[in-house]
């Protein structure tokens, strides 16, 4: 009898896998006929780029996108919008750019150059010194503080084109932007060039952070495209030459910069918050529609065909468009603060910012105390999104929700087809007519089925 | 004793195929690297589509691109390049192009049209007739002859924006514009307009083949772009619509368009074939960029990346450009008539023709007799072709290499990310602009390595 009725349950247990699953299977489809058939994410997308590009947080566009979001996001049935207070060290690009180089007559030939973010500025009458290239920020310490002094140095050691993964290749040259003219100014050049981060040759210069360390006295530091950092390094070939600068970039300090928040409240674990986000900040140049337009618009599109398909969720989705991800982060770690000192718990935070290409797959980071079990419990519902070309692996996230890593819960980035990536990011090209709107629209259906599952299920 | 020899021949073969793998795994790598790094494709991809776009098989456009890839064939070392004989019924698309509907006023409004491939244009006065929107071919014979009698057809079934599959979606929608015409012009009817095959809205007429029946009188037949076809269908909600249309298209008989041939003889097993192509042609509008001058420069860089990594093929490497895969086929079929009647065995043929985007993987299909064996012969490749983000599938291959099948040997297509391709398939911008460079060389990096395995291991 015990036999009986151990079979008998086994048996319901596994119909109603089944049927559960089966459901599960439906919902995805409707998530993704949703998204493809009434779409908002294109169209959202066109106008943030197209009225609020260059949304550098603290400017004029930050806040008009701001408000565009919020308003979006109110527009939805059962969501709440609101502001959250976070203030920015507002950079200005300035109105000045000019960048020249000496040829064999001495003679100055333009080149596409544009300041790095939170870089500093020339003097008033500009620089203009010999170029020193090297390949990173060792051969500074190299060629140590006689050689490096009152130079510039040009920073042209270039993105891995063979690497597939064009995020690994971005992270191993990077540095030379991030610390590049911090470690030349600590040797005494008197400013830095760095080939811009991309594997393409062109005439765009990527703009990009760069970062002073407190002690040591900041130089200018400028991306070079790299059709020009190919001029100026089979020039320096021939012979020495000399670039003149002159900038009037400069950080104007704190400005408010809010971050943007949409949420739908719990049915059931109302205290177990599912975060979607990307960042509503962009760089100055350019209209930031695939960095990270995209992961905003698509992190909206996940409310609105919850709210479209009557999906009343058990737990509380709360959408972030998070403020200055490019130059200081202040949106992503003001949010992980508000969210300690107000004890919540995110159970899972799902960030879109790889740009808007066709969906590949989600990353999962989580603390080691839990990973295991978390990622075990995910890897079951692989099955259910391998038909849309969806893959799973380890890795990292984004850089907004990195701060809630501490309340242990389950950190996903949306991963991305991202060849064409770096032809965009931080240029003046990155506008909407390099979206697609079916693959923008995957992205989205792709978090949305994610989500679904988190709220449904949990996480382990 | 005989145990131990045993075992240490287990030991063996398990040790060499590690050691193989390994060196596969690197050559694959090399492979990947050399694409990527000195990759020619997209030059020549450029070259062709500027220098010899809209390359229609019989055209002067079509023998400048033949003569342009089959030099570039005899450049590289140890490749053998010819032509093949092949004669195609030349279509003209003609200089008119007039294309009205009447408003409620009975003015009339332009409408963004194109005559389909191999369609009749009208007399040289034109037609005028009234309008008749139906979803399919089976909407015809509901109606019958006397009310379809005189009228133009409107197909009108979207392709399904639902579809993740976009070739799926395009095949339940294409039958509207290969029998549309044929089907509408057997009940009567003046002329025929059909739905852009995309999902777009947008103001791009997609072309493509139409097929009359013999016994039927034809009719001249042209796509409508989808916003075109939205702004007919709401006026014919209003009230009746007549449309005016005037082209003078037509076939201009049989010309001289060979086939395009390249080929390294094998060192081992010469008469075992291995063919790489695409097909030449291309329609009159538009680069023929994506469709398919992407499948020909990276058929051409399987050759270019073996000669240039000193690998020398056992078997006989092949590269064939097809001529008139899009109206007609009598570049497939010429060729296998004479492989056949040469008694030639193609042991694999692959074929690049779903546009030049991310390579997805491939899908393999042969006679039934063999496809089980192969099918596990190769699978035992995937674990070295995942990491660069490829997958296997059985499915349809290509048409040009189709009438191989009976050879039996393996046929394999490599599968895209064809998101992106219904927006420029058929179009006046399927042009190089459309093309992103690192996702062309992957793609040829794809086939490389695929192509590299067959030679190597054969396929059972």
């Amino acid at each position: 009898m015990r036999i009986l009725l151990c079979l008998f349950l086994s048996l319901f247990v596994f119909l109603n896998d089944i049927l559960s699953q089966d459901g599960d299977v439906f919902m995805i489809k409707k998530i993704h006929d949703e998204a493809l058939q009434n779409g908002h994410v294109y169209p959202w997308l066109t106008d943030l780029c197209v009225k609020h590009g260059g949304r550098i947080a603290g400017s004029d566009a930050y806040m008009g996108a701001a408000i565009f979001t919020k308003d979006i996001l109110a527009s939805l049935n059962g969501v709440k919008s609101s502001f959250q207070d976070c203030e920015a060290n507002y950079w200005n690009r300035g109105d000045k750019n000019e960048v020249y180089m000496t040829d064999e007559s001495g003679k100055l030939l333009p080149l596409n150059a544009l300041s790095l973010g939170n870089s500093v500025g020339t003097s008033n009458e500009g620089i203009m010194a010999e170029v020193i290239e090297v390949k990173g920020l060792d051969d500074i310490e190299a060629l140590g503080h006689n050689r490096v002094s009152g130079k510039i140095i040009f920073y042209n050691r270039p993105m891995d084109a063979t690497s597939i993964r064009t995020f690994s290749a971005y992270g191993g040259a990077v540095d030379q932007r991030t610390y590049g003219p911090s470690k030349a100014g600590e040797y005494g050049a008197a400013a830095a060039l760095v080939r811009s981060m991309t594997t393409n040759q062109d005439d765009f210069p990527h703009t990009g952070l760069t970062i002073y360390k407190d002690s040591v006295s900041k130089i200018p530091g400028l991306a070079l495209s790299t059709n020009d950092a190919n001029k100026l390094s089979k020039a320096l070939k021939a012979g020495p030459v000399s670039v003149y600068i002159n900038t009037n970039c400069k950080v104007e300090g704190l400005r408010s910069a809010p971050n943007v928040i949409g949420e739908i409240k719990g049915s059931e674990f109302p205290d177990e918050i599912i975060l979607i986000g990307g960042h509503l900040d962009s760089w100055d140049v350019g209209q930031g529609a695939h960095d990270d337009g995209s992961g905003c618009v698509q992190a909206m599109e996940v409310l609105r065909i919850f709210t479209s398909l009557g999906y009343h969720p058990k737990r509380t989705i709360r959408v972030v468009l998070f403020s200055n991800e490019e130059n200081g982060l202040a949106g992503g770690k003001t949010y992980a603060q508000f969210s300690n000192s107000n004890k919540e718990f995110h159970l899972a935070a799902l960030e879109s910012d790889s740009g808007g290409f066709s969906p590949k797959g989600f990353s999962f980071d989580a603390d080691t105390s839990v990973f295991k079990t978390c990622y075990r419990h995910v890897s079951k519902w692989l099955p259910m999104l391998e038909s849309y070309g969806l893959h799973f692996e380890k890795g990292g996230t984004g850089s907004d929700i990195g701060p809630l890593k501490s309340q242990k819960g389950l950190l996903i980035g949306l991963r991305t087809d991202s060849q064409r990536y770096f032809d965009f990011h931080h240029t003046a090209n990155d506008s909407i007519e390099a979206v697609n709107r079916r693959e923008l629209e995957l992205g989205a259906a792709a978090m949305t089925s994610m989500i679904f599952l988190i709220d449904k299920y949990g996480i382990k």
